[in-house]
């Protein structure tokens, strides 16, 4: 397995001004070539520290795989650097000026001596064309890897598109060329419903009698459980095949909470099963505030069966715009089964929708009394019967203390209700944990 | 300058499958309280990894924050391989076996032996509780920290509301108490609506009048551009009144396009508007999906100035529910001027609100024409006269290619205007740039 680490240089990674993406997206494109990476380590831009990250990380892997610190400021010292290590001096690149020249007059700059400085490179190092960008990447070889094959180090500019561009055309490439490579398969089933625990437990003969060469991964968030199942350094296509079916195999163990391979969300199950049986939905959201309606918006096409929602977060907004009882408001309250069925119903109506979902509740941190203390949710579907009845169903929850989360699980959770209803699995509700 | 090495645990980290965005978090945390993250560090779920990465951390920082691999399943080894490598057993700790009983009952969860098994920590360590989670914080100390002083190791769970909850409420304030720390000021402003380049000539005058020992970064994202101005090793007294000062003096450049400082946005400016001027406010969505009201109502207190919101996703919507004539929008089209004053004023009448914001757009990536191109947004406000007689004032914008952003820009600038409203600065959506 040909091993990569990665090495991003720059303060703003460390100080947490940028969120560093490059990484992951770089991690992606080199796992489906076959080539894993192994580590990721963020340094300062200072010459010891790149020193040190990428001394360490040629004597682990195999390729090396650099970005950032090849602006043309001051701060920026990554060229410098590598020049110093493989003892090269920094010499002009021809090429590099004449491009650099010609993307600076293109872009009615002046092609002033610190655009020129970007194309002086390290001698004897290979230059990688940037169509898209001012810094050239780089890339240095040693001649210590495993089998007397070269290591490999890649110089690359940090700024995301330029990158991209430059592991696309010249690093992927090189590396096919380079190593003789066999596949990495990753495949995630989307859960919603069950807790990590319990469906570690629910799903434990399942998960024994995998093979060794199969690795299961749990990753837990708001919006569900992602089960990813990896194999390394295999053929992908009897891989591929083998993973469909453990992952068929599985639904006999959870299948009201699977809801398909990533990237699915219970947002786009319910929009696949609406989609698909030509029917609407609207929504009524008070403690979820429009967060259900834009996380099903956010989904190209959601005009073919969303019709609209109501945020009502004021009781008169819930009488007025969803026709709710005000008698029921005072007398059950705004967070009650009863609101939450007749704003289901209300929406339903109002948009002349096929479907509805509402939710009611204390998101906090204020309004939490002893008996609806914050976390305090109710969820309602509504639906019509074939003789035209509006039906509704209704269901509590309790979630946490924090607002971000009881507004995320709640909007998750009312989804799945109308999911398990189309899926005629409405009896799920039951069976179902939190996360 | 005390210094902090992070380690992120997992799989997915170096597949790609998620974005490491708890490193920056807990780098601007660290920040704040004047400790350096010094280097990130994200490697593979094994206890190889795991040891050989906590070994070199330990070596070279005062304090080491791992995150990741807690969880109740097999592929989270993290506490087993830290009890391993400090030499100490796993054993039952009583506080933490009764928090996870008491979690699990309220989340109607059976109390499993996956669950149990995460009251096992190893002897010796310090347990740092986690209120919102089942996974405990762990606390390691060596002895062999730089004058005599003991170096610190966290291990804390990765799933981020938790992993934040805990540095938070535990890392931070052992940390300041463990080290004396030289004082760091960070201050940022954000501003929305100049691009950088216009910005950064806007400002050039007063950037240049900074002194030395205030340092200015550029921050720009899809919500504003933020300017954080940062002071190290300095009086936080007198630094932070400094600070405050040159801010008010960027006033007399780009008072338009502030919105406060951090942690401020568009949502939050208006938010307060309102707040203290007792008024309230309603929305009408179509293109933005309910994320302008998901917005307002992430904020805690919201239904103090939020009475609620229409996304109106069908035509039928926007006349029933918000009023918009039909003949309009048979004449004008959905995306119009028109409808977008009529959208607003009718969400201003329906939920009996002082102000409203609505959008109608062409969010894509389909229903696109010639002349309403794929991010044509058209948006309005509307507001009430002395007199009371309803005004509006809408604004055309057109923005990418690209959903997300389009739906994120648009919800941005809506609010925006009405901001600039509320404070009498109308006339900047004419200056106003685009991000």
């Amino acid at each position: 397995m040909v091993s990569v680490e990665l090495i991003t240089v720059g303060d703003e990674l460390l100080i947490g001004q940028v969120i560093d993406t490059n990484s992951a997206w770089i991690g992606r494109e080199l796992g489906r070539i076959g080539a894993q990476v192994d580590r990721i380590v963020s340094v300062h831009d200072t010459a010891a520290d790149i020193g040190d990250a990428v001394g360490a990380a040629l004597e682990r892997a195999d390729v090396v795989i650099m970005t950032g610190g090849l602006g043309p400021t001051k701060d920026d010292i990554t060229k410098k650097t590598l020049a110093d290590l493989f003892g090269m001096r920094l010499v002009r690149n021809p090429d590099v000026f004449e491009h650099v020249r010609r993307m600076t007059a293109e872009r009615g700059l002046e092609f002033n001596e610190l655009n020129q400085a970007q194309a002086s490179v390290p001698e004897g190092c290979t230059v990688l064309p940037n169509r898209v960008g001012t810094a050239p990447g780089m890339m240095f070889s040693r001649p210590d890897g495993a089998g007397g094959r070269e290591k490999l180090l890649f110089s690359l500019p940090g700024v995301p598109f330029e990158m991209k561009e430059l592991v696309s055309e010249q690093v992927v490439p090189i590396v096919k060329r380079h190593f003789s490579l066999r596949s990495v398969v990753h495949r995630t089933m989307i859960t919603f419903g069950l807790a990590e625990s319990a469906m570690a437990l629910a799903i434990a003969p399942w998960e024994e009698a995998l093979p060794g060469w199969l690795h299961l991964a749990y990753l837990p968030n708001a919006r569900g459980i992602r089960l990813r199942l990896s194999a390394y350094d295999v053929d992908e296509t009897s891989a591929t095949a083998e993973i469909e079916a453990r992952f068929a195999a599985l639904r006999e163990y959870i299948a009201p909470y699977m809801l398909g391979y990533e990237p699915s969300s219970v947002e786009s199950a319910v929009a696949a099963l609406l989609r698909e049986r030509g029917r609407t939905l609207a929504v009524a959201e008070s403690c979820t505030g429009g967060s259900i309606s834009a996380r099903i918006t956010a989904l190209a096409g959601a005009s073919e069966y969303y019709l609209g929602g109501v945020t009502s977060y004021s009781n008169e907004a819930k009488a007025r715009l969803l026709g709710v009882s005000v008698p029921d408001i005072e007398r059950f309250g705004a967070v009650s089964e009863t609101v939450a069925r007749q704003m289901a119903a209300g929406a339903m109506e109002r948009f002349g929708a096929d479907y509805a979902v509402s939710t009611t509740g204390v998101a906090g941190p204020g309004g939490g009394t002893p008996e609806k203390p914050v976390g305090t949710v109710w969820m309602a579907i509504a639906w019509r019967t074939e003789k035209g009845e509006t039906k509704t169903s209704a269901r509590l929850m309790r979630f946490s203390e924090l607002r971000e989360q009881n507004i995320e699980r709640a909007a998750t959770h009312a989804l799945n209700m109308l999911r398990l209803h189309l899926l005629g699995m409405s009896a799920a509700f039951q069976q179902t944990g939190m996360l």
